[in-house]
């Protein structure tokens, strides 16, 4: 059986020799990275996943757990509408899963990391008794010439999400992570972006990231909010959106713009994906409210998944 | 009790605002490099430490932990001979330890960060009912020039290292791991460092890296490796030997320099920590030996640790 050397070897063939940017890769004792990676200024992210806490195996499968460790980086880089450029793997495998399982684990940050141009440059491989723990930190260069921040949401704003939401971990749809990379380059490109986040927690806790936390309320329009098909049908109208508030784990993106900027992507939206207008800012931090078509109005609670002590 | 967000909170507030360097910190979806951090090569490496398997709980604390999960990345930035500028830290904390242990950990991470003027500039805090997992990113500097790696050992070049090896993990030291941090830059700016490499699985299975994986072989003199006091001294001589070749977590240099460079450090060390003549590189990769005084001559195995499936 292979020892945590030899995984590491093969790891290190599989990603190839002198990656484009990377001046030392995979096995020094740490990466080098070119001054045309890292020149300007840098994004960092780091998640950790772990086996019983953000996946069960099954139903998740080692390429899907790769999948997700790198797709939730991928999703924080997107959320500061950043270009991804390197990653770096940390793992305790779990020796009673063997190799192939490993294998298979790669396999799936690499095919993602692929598709979006990202270079495997370091990592460390451990083998364990315990469960799977898979930790990536991803490296990303600015785009636009500017990250945008959580903070620069103005009164009077309008919020927009991507895609649609709820059901997620429910579905096993949290495993196929689609970072929204791409949508967010082309809305910097296109409109000026005061505010970005992307949804992990669920929209009704991360939208104050980017209002209560920054002095400023929200006013959702509750028929506005996209509730995504993984969200039984049968459910009560209200049940199915209180779930597209508060599940989570949607990997979406959520923008504050000038109600002019709104405007232009209703009229031209530059990405495929979806875009939903679903609110306004307030400027009054006491203010998160849902209205509802018929006039109803409720107080937005922040009902998304705590982990707590 | 606090949750997540809570527990990042604090951190944050331990942290600072604005440390510099850093131009966007812990709160936002990623961290953002200032240049004046990212300029030129950028060195970035990951270590992730985990219950049960690095450590356990007692006889370790929280704040040896946390200084031991900077401490192992630390020393694998000066095994590059650089600088460390800033970390990242993903945690999952056992949820039945509570808050004050998480305090402990994080204090025992930011006293050694402050120690070697790292800022701690993100990462991903979760709580879960497993073990404690601390994975850690850190980024430096070169030093003088550029990098020192693993390879550029030449046949006739002196092998030297740092300190006295052997009863880390026995003795507990494994959690104080002084980083060699200032060492490795001070010699790097006195001699021409061919290769080096930090000693974390043994001298007898790192020695490879700089040699047998290089093309090359080596001959230590028995006799002068350095036995630290940690090993008992009531042990059979031999056996006291084999545990400084292959105890590992040591933590110190290694490194090879031509002859001429040898003796200018033995004659002039220009750093405190004792520095040892341990043997010279040969041409020949078949060939690893430990040479003793009375002329025996026994082939070098890697002996170190070894975790696999």
């Amino acid at each position: 059986m292979p020892n945590e050397f030899e995984i590491i070897d093969e790891l290190r063939r599989a990603v190839g020799a002198a990656p484009p940017g990377v001046e030392v890769g995979i096995g020094d004792d740490t990466a080098v990275l070119a001054p045309s990676v890292s020149d300007g200024r840098t994004l960092v992210t780091v998640d950790l996943i772990a086996e019983g806490s953000h996946f069960t195996i099954p139903p998740a499968t080692a390429r899907q757990i790769g999948h997700k460790a790198l797709g939730v980086n991928l999703s924080d880089i997107a959320a500061m509408a950043g270009r991804p450029t390197c990653a770096f793997l940390a793992v305790e495998l779990p020796r009673s899963r063997g190799a192939d399982f490993a294998r298979e684990l790669f396999a799936g940050v690499q095919d993602l990391a692929r598709q979006f141009d990202v270079t495997l440059a370091g990592g460390d491989t451990n083998i364990w008794d315990g469960p799977l723990i898979v930790s990536i930190t991803l490296m990303g260069e600015i785009t636009g010439g500017r990250p945008v921040l959580r903070s620069g949401a103005r009164p009077g704003d309008w919020l927009f999400v991507t895609g649609s939401l709820g059901g997620s971990l429910a579905s096993g749809r949290h495993l196929a992570v689609r970072p929204r990379i791409l949508e967010a380059q082309k809305l910097h490109a296109t409109v000026d972006l005061h505010a970005l986040i992307d949804l992990s927690d669920g929209l009704s806790r991360d939208l104050r990231h980017i209002t209560v936390e920054q002095g400023l309320g929200a006013c959702l329009a509750a028929e506005r909010i996209p509730i995504h098909p993984d969200v039984p049908a049968d459910l009560p109208h209200d049940v199915r959106l209180q779930r597209a508030l508060d599940d989570g784990e949607d990997f979406e993106l959520l923008f504050a713009v000038s109600p002019e900027d709104g405007q232009r992507l209703l009229d031209s939206p530059p990405i495929e994906t979806p875009l939903h207008w679903i609110g306004t800012v307030l400027p009054d931090a006491d203010r998160c409210q849902l209205d509802f078509a018929n006039g109803r109005r409720v107080s937005l609670e922040a009902g998304g998944f705590e982990h707590q002590f």
